[in-house]
C-alpha cells in the first residue's frame, strides 16, 4: 500500500509529538518538516528533511500544522493553494466555524481538503460531546479540564509587570467551573501582593477563583500532564437520568500530535472541502481497511 | 422543513422506548407500528396506526427494527425491498461484519440505507472504543458492563431444568471479566443445588464466576437500568501512560431505543448501503443544519 507522505509545519511541542507519531503510524512517510530556521535540527533524526518552505519538499500528500494557533488560517491557506491537504488543532472554540468557512473555499479551490480543530478540545473531546449530545438530547454537559497547565493563561501571566516567568493550572471543581493556581518568578524589585492583584484583574482571570504563589523556578514545577472530566446527564426519549462520564488523564502534546496524525490519514478519504472532527467518521482515524475494524471494534 | 417518516417494527421493550424517543425528537413524524397483532394496541398512543405488514403504512422514510436479533437480516432485507431505510440494534458481535456485507448488497440494490448495530454495545460504545484505539494506538481497552441484566445469559437459565423465571446480572470486576449473580424462581420439586449446578456448566457461564440464589419472585429484583465502564490505557506516538475512561449508568431499552433514532436520521443523509455507527460522523446524529452543532459542540 502506498504510504501517505506528510510534513510537519512548525516545530515547537507539538510538532515535536506530531513527528513521533508519524515515526510510529504504519502507513505514513515523512517528507519532511517545515521550520523558520531550518539550520536548526536540534530533536529532528538526521533521515528527516528540514526545509524552510514547504515548496522544497516533494510529493506532500498532507501538511501537519504545528505553528501558533492565530498563524493557522493564514498558513493553512498558502498550503491549500498548493493542492496538498492541511490539519490544524486551532483551538479558539468561538472562530471555528469562521476558519471552517474560510478553508473550506480555499480547500474546494484547489482539490484539496482540511482539517481543522484536531487536537483533544477542540479535537476528541468534541466528538464525545456530540455523541453524548444525540443519546441524551435534553440534559446539561459539563467539560471539566485539568489539573494541568492552560498555555492561554500562562501567557497572560506573563504578560503582566514583575513576572520573570509563570504557570498558569487549570484546577476542575465540577460543573464546567475552573480554579486557577498561578506560579511566578518575581523579577527583582516586585512584590507578590501587587503581581497577584494585577493577575487577578487581568479579564482572563477575573471571573475565577485564582490563587497566586511566588516560586525559585517555575520549571520545576511544571509538567505537560493535563486532564478532562467531561459530563452529561439527560434524558434519551422520555427517560430521565442517563448518566454518561469521560475522563482521561494524558500528556498534552503528544495526544495532540496523535490527533493531528489520526486527521491527516482521514483527510486522504474526504472529498475537497473543510472538516472538523464530528464530522468524520472515527473509522476513518485508524489505518488500512474499514473491514478489519468493523470486525474487531463495533 | 420536511419530517422524516419513521415506523418501529416490532413492540416490545425497544419498540415502546424508539416510539417515545420519535415523539421526542423534533424533525421525524410517526408513520405507524407495525407488529405481529395489529390488533394489541396496548400503550400505543391512539393517533399512531399500528398494522401488521409496514406495506399498509403510508410514505415510510425508515424503518426502527426493534425485533429479536436473530429475525434483523430477514426483516431488513424485505424492507429494504420495498426502498425504505432500516435501522438495528442487531447485537451479535460476530456476525456484524457478514450482517453489513449481505444487508450491503440488499440496500444498493434498491437505492436504500441500512444501519445495523446501532445501541450502545455494538453502537455508542462502538464509537468510543474506535476513537480511543485511534488517538492511543498502542494499548489494551476492556469494557466492562454492568451491573445489569443480560438478556442472554438470563434466556439461557430459563431453558434449564428447574426454573420457572430467571434474571442473570451482569457485575464488572475490571480487565474484562464479568460476575455473573443468577436469580431463580425454582419449579415446585426442584432443589437449588442441582439447578446451580446445572447453570454453571452451561457454556454461557462456564468461564465465569457465577452464583445462583432462588428467590420467591424474580420479577421484584428486576430494573432495566444497566452500565458500562470502558477503559483505554496505552500509547500515543511514543507517549507511554496515556489514560482513558469512558462511564454509563443508563436505562437500557431507553438508550438504545434512542439511539435507533439517530441512526434513523443519520440513514437519510447517507448513500445507498449498510453502515455500522463508526463509519457515521457523529454530528449527522443529530438533528438539523451540521453548522448549528459545530458551533456548539466542536
Amino acid at each position: 500500500m502506498k504510504k501517505i507522505r506528510a510534513a510537519v509545519v512548525g516545530y515547537g511541542n507539538i510538532g515535536h509529538f506530531a513527528l513521533e507519531a508519524l515515526e510510529a503510524a504504519p502507513d505514513f512517510e515523512i517528507a519532511g518538516v517545515v521550520r523558520r530556521d531550518p539550520s536548526d535540527r536540534a530533536g529532528i533524526p538526521a533521515a528527516i528533511p528540514v526545509v524552510g518552505n514547504i515548496r522544497d519538499l516533494s510529493d506532500v500528500d498532507v501538511a501537519i500544522l504545528a505553528t501558533p494557533t492565530r498563524k493557522v488560517e493564514e498558513t493553512a491557506r498558502d498550503i491549500l493553494a498548493l493542492g496538498i491537504n492541511t490539519v490544524d488543532s486551532f483551538d479558539i472554540h468561538t472562530r471555528i466555524p469562521a476558519l471552517r468557512d474560510s478553508l473550506s473555499r480555499a480547500a474546494i479551490a484547489h482539490g484539496a481538503v482540511s482539517v481543522i480543530s484536531a487536537g483533544w478540545d477542540p479535537g476528541s473531546d468534541s466528538i464525545v460531546r456530540t455523541l453524548l449530545e444525540a443519546v441524551a438530547p435534553k440534559g446539561l454537559t459539563y467539560t471539566n479540564f485539568g489539573p494541568g497547565m492552560s498555555m492561554g493563561h500562562t501567557v497572560a501571566v506573563k504578560a503582566i509587570e514583575g513576572v520573570a516567568n509563570a504557570l498558569s493550572m487549570t484546577i476542575p471543581t465540577g460543573t464546567g467551573i475552573h480554579r486557577r493556581m498561578v506560579y511566578v518568578e518575581l523579577l527583582p524589585g516586585h512584590e507578590l501582593d501587587n503581581v497577584a492583584k494585577a493577575i487577578k484583574a487581568d479579564p482572563y482571570f477575573a471571573s475565577d477563583e485564582t490563587h497566586v504563589f511566588a516560586v525559585d523556578s517555575v520549571d520545576e514545577v511544571k509538567d505537560m500532564g493535563h486532564g478532562v472530566n467531561l459530563v452529561r446527564k439527560g434524558v434519551s426519549g422520555k427517560t430521565q437520568n442517563q448518566l454518561f462520564e469521560f475522563d482521561m488523564k494524558i500528556n498534552n502534546p503528544a495526544l495532540t500530535g496523535q490527533v493531528l496524525v489520526c486527521v491527516a490519514r482521514a483527510s486522504m478519504r474526504l472529498r475537497p472541502g473543510c472538516y472538523t472532527m464530528i464530522e468524520i467518521p472515527v473509522v476513518d482515524l485508524l489505518p488500512g481497511d474499514r473491514d478489519k475494524w468493523i470486525g474487531r471494534l463495533v
